[in-house]
């Protein structure tokens, strides 16, 4: 496998379903020309094109792309649920890192209706893990709720029994990641609010309150990946960052016959995500400085941290309360204000992930820089299913 | 790029929506299972897996191989409208020969509505072409029907101004693709059909009648594609087909400016791709035996023939007419009846197509066979737009 560079990144800051003027188009095109500018090249110089995203036409990212030219390279449109984008990039990378191409534009994006997260985005009639849920642990107490929320919510009840995770830790995450995103003029939400703020909110889903969830959004971001031969070709183009390890990996029988809600929202297909990632780079969590991981709902980025190795099992629910992950602790998770708070356009979450973290090896990330940043890690998941971690290092 | 051979192929019959249990997952099932059987393998073998569709959920892939088994490796869902099924073996093959892995699954399947061709499968709200052909001379003359039928009818009516085709020419185009699919036990029609029936029957969208229109179909197709080291560690695997060359393209200007509805139905994308995929393959029209190609309606069989260099500009329509296409004349256009005859489940249509030519490769087309076919091209359309052509060669 040839080393893969992040040669440029763009995106456009993620809004509220119905405030972004709901073109996609214009979305993806905004997104690509910021990160075609970012590396210096014109679409030109692009060899394929990778899109990710979930609720438009079959060959919608021909439609993005056309803004930017229209030059007859292949698109290739791929779909993974919430991990769409990360989707994308994966594809982009092969290409790069198999010889394929040496410069391929991943893109995504992702127009959305107004409505509460997982009654429009998931309809029961296209849900892709209802079936396997209908006799499960994971959706008992069902609350009228659409089932996404009714499975974290289990998963969330489910470490508090197991665990001891208490609502209190629960609302920490939320707190750090909306604290975090106060200064991300990216972000969807940029308002300061306390742990009593999150404990006090409309409770959407026992014990989640609406401060704990992901909203709906519009957005896009792009990543353009390329080769050492191309860099080269290109003196001044910026390969501070190699995407070092990369790994998609889909769901094994653990989802579905562990009766455990926090396996069925996705706890092993991160772990194995993750170990395979981590040892394609040959580093290890400890080496981490920032991550940008899957917070959909708070309770994911507990699981997600004990996944991918930065605690013990059960241990999660400590982490943010502690400090341990905001700025100024061990590694800082969620800088960009996560999923919940930066917002969550599904297709192109998982690139805005490896954007902000671009900005954070390049030393490019304002007034929410993590200092000496040199190894970063994402965490993107669909369920249905799809876990992508992606682990960059800086190459200066 | 290494060599990828194709392992292992399977499909299901092509079926009238509503015959054929409507069940994604049990027909892509049924397709991988005999692919995987064909290459004498397991699942678990698999490293990766592509698959191709238009009308179903954003992690379709992952339920459409969980009857296979729960490996946890990586799925991809790709969609390209009616090119998705060529879309999923181009991810693939790409895979294999970029040494990304040594044995990938080409998966792809439709479930569509009954109801004409187009009015469910493009709805105008996300048709992807729609917006460009507002003001163009494409659609002058709109008959009320859907978009797709409008613009295929209006490239027929050009052809037949600018190049003298006649609507014999165009009836002998399905009257022969008609008559191959009676020895295939695969085709959702057997009818053999004279040039008289196809003139006869219900005009569609003038000169196009009925028996010239490609039907609605469910169905699947799989292909295992490998490297030769993983042939090498599997002796009993036949790899007696190669894919010598095979090239994705999009649309550039020339499909949107051009005011010509042969451009917008895919002329200038198809020869770009079959150029780059003789190219590489180093081959050329004159040594293919068997073709497939994406006969949606007859006129596009007239395109295609003229834009993959099987013949001059304008001069397609005499080929069906005079024999040259059909079973003992020089080169065998859709041997197995085409998306007229055959019929036309979008994302399985493009791997079904490489299904029918490495059957014809091998010798193992029964009563369909082509005799000593040694090198065949698939050619697989989606407006919107992607064209994939596969070149296809015999390694013995």
């Amino acid at each position: 496998m040839r080393p893969v560079y992040i040669a440029g990144v763009g995106m456009t800051p993620f809004r509220k379903p119905g405030t972004s003027g709901g073109d996609y188009p214009a979305l993806a095109t905004e997104a690509a020309r910021v990160a075609l500018d970012d590396a210096g090249i014109d679409f030109e110089e692009i060899e394929q094109v990778c899109v990710g995203y979930v609720h438009a036409e079959s060959t919608a990212g021909q439609r993005a792309v056309h803004g930017l030219g229209r030059t007859g390279v292949p698109v290739q449109n791929l779909t993974n649920n919430c991990a769409s984008g990360s989707s994308a990039l994966f594809y982009a990378r092969q290409l790069v890192a198999g010889g394929l191409a040496d410069c391929v534009l991943a893109l995504g994006f992702e127009v959305m209706r107004p409505g509460p997260l997982g009654a429009r985005a998931y309809p029961e009639t296209t849900d892709p893990i209802a079936p396997f849920l209908e006799a499960s642990w994971a959706v008992r107490e069902p609350t009228g709720a659409p089932v996404m929320l009714d499975l974290f919510r289990n998963a969330a009840l489910e470490h508090m029994e197991r665990y001891g995770t208490t609502r209190e830790q629960l609302a920490a995450v939320a707190a750090k990641n909306h604290h975090h995103s106060v200064d991300n003029p990216f972000a969807q939400f940029r308002d300061d609010v306390t742990l009593d703020d999150v404990l006090a909110d409309r409770v959407v889903a026992d014990p989640l309150t609406r401060l704990q969830c992901s909203p709906t959004s519009d957005g896009a971001a792009a990543i353009v990946v390329c080769s050492e031969g191309f860099a080269a070709d290109h003196p001044d183009l910026d390969t501070t960052v190699e995407i070092a390890g990369q790994a998609l990996a889909s769901d094994t029988d653990a989802a579905f016959t562990s009766r455990s809600a926090i396996e069925v929202v996705g706890r092993s297909v991160s772990e194995r995500a993750g170990r395979a990632a981590f040892d394609q780079a040959g580093l290890r969590p400890a080496d981490a400085d920032v991550v940008e991981l899957h917070d959909c709902f708070s309770i994911n980025e507990i699981i997600t941290l004990e996944a991918l190795g930065f605690c013990d099992e059960g241990d999660g629910g400590r982490l943010a309360i502690d400090g341990v992950t905001a700025h100024g602790g061990d590694v800082v998770v969620n800088p960009s204000g996560g999923l919940i708070s930066k917002g969550h356009p599904l297709g192109a979450t998982g690139l805005a992930q490896c954007v902000e973290l671009t900005w954070q090896l390049r030393g490019e990330a304002g007034d929410r820089q993590v200092p000496d940043a040199d190894v970063a890690v994402a965490h993107n998941l669909g369920l249905g299913s799809a876990a992508v971690v992606t682990v960059l290092r800086t190459t200066a």
